[in-house]
Order: structure tokens, then sequence, then C-alpha cells
């Protein structure tokens, strides 16, 4: 199959669907809906009563959707089709006045932000209108490599949200860091030739010097995305302008989702680029981006919504993209506008708004040889969860609760699961290890509450300070120790300042000690605390995976994560109630507001972000890219 | 290649460059895009001082254009990026304040139509900013199938212009029309896989009927799209509506250019397609259509421009899509929408904004990583030609004259041209085959002078009818006589009614007669006269193509087109001169306004309009699809 991907540089969307026998059942399809389109074969569904959102014209129009072989089939105007008679159907729902209005596509996110696998995140966001996920899976390939992407593919499949599987383009996150895997231009060519069409396109293309550099690895990642379904090259480029914008706009980089100011976004689309406002839960761009739209609604056009990442909670109590929806009417943009945001645009910037061969590739509308993803809205103020979200054509929420079929874990995805589950591999650990010195004036993190960002610092007492380590949980730290790297000392001492890297942190005020198998973008064990033995029995009760919570030497709370210590293997409203204990107790704790016991924990390793971080070799200043000494 | 092609379902618009080698070249165009773009290599072009026409926010903007490899490296704007320095550059163009606008895209356009060989077109077009178009081409692949079409691509690769050929769906017009050759579906996948990324898409899908049967060898057609560069499958849908739009647009079909009237066009907006405002030669709906988009500007997002058929004297003097803009602006559209309508959209309609691997392939904006295709304006009205024109990064057009480069016709295009300047194969003919009686009561045609339909008429007398006749010129004819149809009767005589229709016209008061080789879609040879002398002469002198007017037994006029016997091989400029002359032969032998003594002959045999045509056959019904007894 790679050669052959090779050769005809791109696949499609429908790669599920290539061989010649394939384009016979997509021929099939398209026949069907003529067929019923012209009432000579009966139809699934026929939807009466209803205000179509007619996102094309930027209208609503009072009329009737005819439903065939999950797409639509037809759609008859009240103004236009009177005289056309009712076809005949399997299913007759009348909507009674409701809005019938396309289903949500969420531009870009990262589903293990929200802690739960693949399926369990469809049910969510599903019942919230969200019928396209364009996902991005960088945490669990950091852990796992391909196979976790793989997982996450194969656990999408047995929910009815159309989940679109970016390839990460950035694992790890500096050449040096030590993750579970790393996946070269190289790698992603053999993953999908081995798996044909499964792969959308690339992943948000963080590395910016790289693109500004043109380095050759850089771009060979990007012109992988030939090989993807849809050829797009997603972007993440917060503050660039001027010619390195220039620069990432030339190498095909289609869409950014970090713009936080208006400027920045107008900068964007000047170049070509879409701009994509996020609602997330740690960023909240939306208020500050709609005014653009508001002022100029040509623009919704080349916009859309994301959420990046998605709390759980947040995501049950507040929604998704109708989030992004109602805080955008609430920020003056007319329904339909902000509508054709969450629906059109996306579809037409990743290129399945029309063109695709397979009707049930193309979306973002109510329209012929559209696939039937809808939701039956009581308004357009989006305040309340859809009373009935359908998936082609099929019924898969009602009021705000998944209402679809979820098949079994079994065959491949379970395997893969099994894998994901022995993801963490601890060295053994002596009560040393935790119990290192405090040197004065040495390099330590400052937390900025509420922001990823950190200051440097270099105290000269301990006070107010806590200890903070990164231990690498991938297998090196074990294998080093099986080789003999502790000697006669203390087990694990041998591996400080290789696969254990030790240091202090000022604004964490824990009593005790937290422990997270999430911490980006490598996902080593990163702990912080003011108890050496605290933090030894919060490492300890990591297990598979998760936040630990240890006070006077007992696990106080626990988010168990035990899919690549990143996601729960239950459901989102279990995890979000375990979520929402385990910030209890950390604010019970000392943890105050706007620091977060958990969001607080999990940006401390990340060597990309100023000015820093922890890394398994110790302390790293992250502006001279330097170990403390 | 055909199997490789089958089994991706989809090659790309890239598909020159397939290979891993050219992905290789993709990549070196890139990073050097992007090292233009950061000042480490100097460009080819600067524009300074040029109000730019941003299509993505719909505004002008002061600022500076780089251009490097035939692509955009950057834009600067003034507002936002006046610290940036000039980048050095080969050349600069001091704009002095003038308009830099993306060069113009038409929709859909037959070269045919225009009586020049593609090569030829190019010049044409390229002097009025068109610098690309999609060309349908059956007329020539009706006369000599997919080698016509090679020809057409062969020629068209000559010039600078870009110009994307889609497969013709609907050759011949009606499966027993005495076309010169047919393509099937498996004909299409043949060509496309010897001539792998050639193919652009689908072209017009005009059999109606086909699709609302939904027709197994229509279906097959349309899947062959999978197979091509956009995998678009164009449409031309005149009055559809109703159930059956509803089936065309399922069909995955994706614009049409036949609307005339605004709730026509509004109606397929609905069903997702796009709509083009068409304003050729024959068809001019643009002023009817415009008040849409003036009334709601977010219409201009799915609406496009095409020229369909445009006379060289037209697009010569007042203009093509640049025609379309000036008059939608004077119907009171903002001149930036209308620009964004002859740029943005057609290329979102057909892939080519973004996503494309090749930043050659890219189109429609003036942004980083997109072509090089400029337009110097002085103003935004469009009334006049271009200052300026380039084509990815070349100057192609000065002041509305042609500047660029045209290849020499040899090679394989040499050998394709001789081929078609031998397509017309007329039988031996004595003047007895053209003295036939004239029966009252009898099937006629009535001209409606300046429309392509035709109303049924029976005569009682001969008064004010002229004879018509139709032969047959692909072949069938000479077999036919070489087989010894005529038997021992005079030549020709043998193959009426098979394979020389003859009849009457009412409505068409030539003195004389006229023969044309272009007749609607199968190009056989029409004349029309009220002398059978005259009409023979005219036939004998058609030679290898053109139209032919004689009086008084001599030759008054005569428009040589000797390539399949529909385009000249002469420059726009003499082929013009020669038509002017001909139409006004055409008046001094009594062909008055609104009926064209060119425009007016074309049409008589098409038979898939109303309601009567003549045939090789006969005269023959289209309303009831039957022939005259």
């Amino acid at each position: 199959m790679r050669e052959t991907a090779e050769t005809t540089g791109r696949t499609e969307a429908t790669t599920r669907t290539t061989s010649a026998a394939a384009g016979e059942h997509i021929v099939r399809r398209v026949k069907h809906l003529i067929d019923v389109a012209e009432g000579r074969e009966p139809a699934d569904l026929l939807f009466k009563n209803a205000k179509i959102v007619d996102v094309y014209r930027q209208r609503v129009a009072p009329g009737r959707v005819i439903v065939a072989g999950g797409c639509v089939a037809g759609v008859l105007f009240d103004d236009r089709d009177a005289d056309a008679p009712d076809p005949a159907a399997a299913e007759v729902v009348d909507c009674a006045g409701r809005y019938l209005a396309p289903g949500l596509i969420d531009g870009h996110l990262h589903i293990e932000s929200s802690n739960v696998r693949p399926s369990e995140y469809a049910k969510m966001a599903l019942a919230r209108g969200t019928t396209c996920a364009i996902a991005d899976s960088p945490e669990v390939a950091n852990v796992a490599g391909l196979a976790g992407l793989e997982f996450m593919i194969e656990d999408a499949r047995r929910a009815p949200l159309d989940v679109k599987f970016m390839m990460p383009s950035c694992v790890p996150a500096l050449p040096d860091e030590q993750a579970g895997a790393s996946i070269t231009a190289s790698d992603m060519r053999a993953f999908m030739a081995a798996h044909p069409g499964e792969i959308f396109g690339l992943g948000e293309m963080m590395n910016m010097p790289g693109v500004f550099s043109a380095d050759g690895e850089t771009l060979a990642r990007i012109d992988a995305a030939r090989l993807t379904a849809s050829g797009r090259v997603d972007g993440h480029a917060p503050l660039v302008a001027g010619g390195d914008l220039n620069a990432y706009a030339a190498a095909g980089i289609v869409a950014d989702h970090e713009c936080t100011r208006p400027e920045e976004a107008l900068d964007k689309l000047s170049r070509g680029m879409y701009a994509m406002l996020r609602e997330g839960t740690c960023s909240h761009d939306l208020a500050q981006l709609a005014p653009i739209i508001r002022e100029n609604p040509a623009l919704a056009r080349r916009c859309c919504f994301a959420t990046d990442d998605r709390a759980p909670s947040d995501a049950l109590t507040t929604g998704m993209i109708d989030n992004a929806c109602r805080m955008a009417v609430e920020a003056g943009i007319d329904p339909v506008v902000a509508l054709s945001m969450a629906t059109l645009s996306p579809a037409e910037l990743f290129g399945f708004d029309h063109g695709f061969a397979d009707p049930l590739e193309r979306r973002g509308a109510i329209a012929p040889g559209r696939r039937a993803d809808l939701l039956l809205l009581d308004d357009l103020s989006f305040t309340a969860a859809p009373r009935r979200v359908y998936s082609a054509g099929a019924l898969v929420a009602k009021d705000g609760r998944f209402a679809g079929m979820v098949a079994p874990a079994d065959g491949r995805v379970g395997e893969l699961e099994r894998m994901l589950r022995g993801s963490v591999k601890l060295p053994r650990l002596s009560s040393e290890v935790f119990r290192y010195p405090f040197r004065p004036g040495e390099l330590a993190i400052e937390v900025v509450p509420g922001q990823a960002i950190t200051r440097r610092v270099r105290p000269e007492a301990p006070d107010g300070l806590r200890r903070i380590m990164l231990i690498e949980r991938h297998g090196r730290s074990v294998a080093a120790q099986d080789a003999g790297a502790d000697g006669d000392g203390p087990a694990g001492e041998g591996l400080a300042g290789r696969h254990i890297g030790r240091g202090w942190v000022r604004g964490f005020p824990i009593r005790g000690a937290i422990a997270s198998t999430v911490g980006h973008d490598s996902h080593n064990v990163c702990v912080v605390g003011d108890d050496p033995d605290d933090m030894r029995t919060a490492v300890e009760n990591v297990g598979q995976g998760g936040f630990v919570l240890v006070r006077d030497g007992r696990v106080a709370a626990k988010l168990d994560l035990p899919l690549a210590g990143l996601m729960s293997d239950r459901s989102a409203e279990e995890v979000a109630r375990e979520h929402d204990a385990f910030v209890r107790a950390g604010r019970a704790a000392g943890i105050e507001p706007p620091l977060d016991p958990v969001m607080g924990m999990i940006f401390l390793p990340l060597p990309v972000i100023p000015e820093v971080r922890i890394r398994p070799e110790g302390m790293f200043d992250t502006v001279t890219y330097t170990y403390a000494s």
C-alpha cells in the first residue's frame, strides 16, 4: 500500500472505501439517494414542519427534510416546493415548528484532555450536538506512539460520533525529550500505508521554529499530509506575525486556533489561514475574538470554532461547540452566522462540504447528498442541549443525554487497551531519593497562577518552596536500574539527574503531595510536595496512571487514569465527579484559585513554554535551553 | 497506473508531480518560499506601493507582495508590517498606488466556442485578466474523441494560461447520435490512467434524465470523477427544481451555470450547489442574477462567474470574466465582492484555495503559498483590460495585449493537430441530392430568432421556407457509399434518410446558402439555402471545416475552421475579422438581427432542445423523440 499512496499523492476521506468494489458501494448509495429524491423508493426518515437552518443562504426557512441511507436525499422548502407530496418514509418526525440545524463540527480538540476514552467522549459530545470532531492525539502518542493513536481510532469507531484523527506532528515536543515514543515523517508514512484512510490530516504544527527555519524533517512531516484523507495541515501559531507568519502560511498550514486578540486573527485571515475561535477549559478566546465577526459577518466564511481542551465537568454542564455558539450569540453575532461557523465553515476548511465522492463524507449543511447529521433545537440561543441529535440519520441523543449504541471493546481495541494499561513503568524508589537538599541561589520555578508560563527565580532560602520531581516512566528508568545504575546506593538514587529530575517550585503551596502521570507533553510522573514521605506515597499510589493527593501519609483523593496514564476507563460523569472531588481535596490541602490542583500540575514539565520547567535531567531554563548546573 | 488510481480513489491536482521525487520537488518549492519569506533568500519580484485586494477580508489594504518561484512568498500590510524591511528582490515593481488583485478564474467555458485553438485562446484570456480557465471540450470530443481532448490539453500547455480540462460527460449528446466518437465511463477511466493528473474533473452533466433515473452508465461517469484531480462533477441543470433538483444535487454535482432567474439560482444554492453567473456571447444571465448578491452579499461565497461560450470579437472588445466583474459592479455589487466571486469563490468551489500540497496549485487570493496570478489595475471598474497580468509570477500581458511566450506546436501536439485537420469526411454528392420535393403538411423547423429553441410547424406551402440538410461527416457516409449505398443512382442519394437528413426551415431567410461544420453537438455538416446549387457549392467548399456562405454560385464569405471543423489555426484577431466579415455577408444575404448567420446555424442540429431539429436520419421531433414520417 505504501508505494501506492506515494504514487498518487493523496488518498481521500472515503479511503475506507478505496477499492473498486467500494466505488460500487458509493454508486449504490448515490443511486438510492436519487431514487428516494425522485420518490421511487421510500425514505428512512421524513422531518416535517421544520424550520430549516440554511447555512448556504444564511436564513431559516420552513420545510421538509428527507433522509435515506444516512444522508439527506432531499430538502423541500414550503415557499418553493409546497406542491411536492410527502415522500413515503419509514418514520416521520413532526418537528412542530422547531429548528433543524446541521450537526456541529469541532475544528480542533484533544480527547485526552477530557480524561475519558474516545467512545466515552463521543457520548458526551453527541449529547451537546457535536457530530464531527477533528481530533489530534499527541498526548497518547507521546506515551504509546502510533499504537496509542490506533487505540484512539479503534475506540472512537465504537460510537456514532464521526471523529477524524489527525497525525500528531510533533512527538516528542523536543528531540531529546524522554517521551514514550517519537514519530518521524517516515513513521507517519508507514502508519498511513498500513492504515489507509484512517488519518485525516496532519495535526497542529507546534514546531514553529522548525517551520521558520525550513527544517528538513519538519517539511517532510508537512509533506506527509499529502497522504492523508484531507491533505490538510493544521496549525498552532500563537502571536506569530509578519515574515514568520508569511513563512508559516507559505508552508501550506491551513488554520490556527491560538489567536487571542482580534488583530492576530485578522493577520492570519489575510494570509489565507482559517481562524478557529477557541473556547475551551484552559483557554477562553471567543469573547475577545467575537467582535471581528460581529463587525464584519463576511469573515464567518473563514472562521470556525474549536474547544482544544475541555474538562468533562465543563463539557457536561456548559457544553462544547454549542457553548461556543451560545457565547457567539451573546456577543452579538447573528445565530445563523454563528451556526455557519460551527458547520459550513469548518466543512469548507477541511474540504468536506462538497466534492467528495461519498455522500457520507460530505457535511456542514442540510442539503442533498450530505451526511444526515442533524440537530432538532427549540430555539437558536444554544442555552440548552439539543432536543434531538441525529448522526448519519440515526438518533443518538435526546435532551442532552446520549441515546445511541456503543459497540463492545473487543478484538483489536481490547488488545490495544490492555497495552495502554501497562504504560506506567516506574523504577524502585527509596525514600532517600525524595530527601534532596536545598542549595541557596539554585534555579527554581515560580508558578504564575492560572497561566501556563512560569518565571525563573533563584531563592536564597527554602521558605515557601515545595519540592518538585519528574520521574521518567516509559521504561528508561527501569532499564537503567536493571542495568545497575544504582550500584550499592539507595534504589533510584543513581537515576537522579538522568531519569529523575529534582528541584524546587514557588507558588504551589500544597500541604502533603500531588503526583500525576499527566504532564505535557512527555507525560512522565511529576510530583510536588512539602513532605518527602508523602511524595513517595503519592508516586507509589499512581499505579497505572492518574492524579494522587496524599496528606499525612494517606491518599486523600485520586483520579484514576489507567489508559496510558491519561484517560479513565469510566464514564464522563464519573470522571467529572472524581475530578471535582480531587479539586476539593486540593483546595483543602492549600491550593487556592486561580491555581488549580489538576491544571496547575500538567504544564510544569512542558519544555517549550517559558521560563523554567522540570525535566528528567533536572531543572531546565526554556529561554536559554540549558539545564541548571 | 490504472489500478493505482482505482485503489486510492483519487489523484490530486498536483498529479503531474505524483512520484516521490516530485514530492521532493514540492518540498523544495515550499522551502524556497519559506526562505524568501524569512529573508534568507532573495525574491524574484517585489510589488511595492500596492493597494492589495484582500478577498479573505473583503477589503483593500496598502502593502507589499513578495513573489518567488511562481508563488506568493509573503504579503506585508502597511498597517501591520510597516517595520519589516523590503526583502531583496531581482525585480521591484512600483505599483504607484494601483490595485493588485488576484488573477480571475473562469468557472466554465468551451474554448471551441471561441473558434480558436487553446494556445490562442490563452493569449486572449490572459490579456483580459483570466489566469485560470476551467474548460470543458465536448465539441472537439464529439468530433475526435479523447484524441481531440488530448490536443486541447497539449496545445493549452504551450501558453501560460492555466487551463484545467474537465472530462466531457455526455459524448455523444444522445446515444444514437452520428457523432465522431463516444466516451463511456470505461473510456474515461482508461484515458485518465494513461494521462494521470491531466483531467481536472467531470464536465457539465447535461444528461439530466440520466441523473434523475439513476441510469447506471451516467452514475458510472459521475463515479469516474473520483479519479480526477479535483474530484468535482460540474453541472448543467436549466430550470431544474424540486425533487429533480434534490436528485441532481444528491448525485454530488457541485455547480450549475444555467440559472436564468434569481429564484432558480437560490433554489440551487439552498441545495448546496454553487451558482455560476454566466455572461457569455449567446447567454447573458448576469444582469438577471446580480440582484441576489446585491441584496445578500453573503451569497458571494457560493457564487462565481462563467463565460460558457464567448465569441472572439466579444472577448477581444468587451472582455471575459473582467466583463462579468464590470457588469456586476454596474449592477450595484461592491467591486471587492465581485472580485471575490471571480477569484476566491471558484477557488473554493474547485478545492484549490487551500489544502493542496503544491503551492502552484493553490490560488484565488494574494496570500503566501498561493500561485502568483496577479493583476495590476488602475481602478476596480473593470472598464479596461488590466494594466499588467502575471501568471505564476511571470508577466504575460500589458495593457490588454498578450506579452508572454507560446511554445512551438511540435511533437505530440503537432501529431494531434494533423489528425484534427482531417476530421471532415464528406461523401460524393450529386446535385440531385439537394433537389428534394416539398410535401405539404410535413414537419418543419420554425426558428425563434436569438434563441436556441425552435418551434414545430407543418406548412401547407413552401413560401418563406428554406431547405435544410444535415450531412454526416465523420466517416459513416463515406463508408456506406464505398459499400455501394448509392447503387446505380446519383451520388449521395442512397444516403438520404440514413446519413443525410433533409427538410425545411422557416424564419431563416437566406438568399443563397450557408454551410457549417459547427453544429451542436455532433458537428455534422449543416446547410441551409434557397438554391440547391448554392447549397451544393457551399458544402463542396467546406473543406476541412468552417462556415461558408455562397450566393449566385460563388463563395461570398468563409470562416475557416480546419481544426476538427471547429477551430481556426489563426490568431483570435484574424478569426474575429473573418467572423465579422461573415456576419456582414450574411446580413447582405438576408439574415436580419436578432438572427445571426453564425450563431443561428449552430443549434439547428442539437437534438436535446425543443422542438424540432435536423438529424442525419431526417427531421426530428425532440419533444416526442420521433422522426418525421
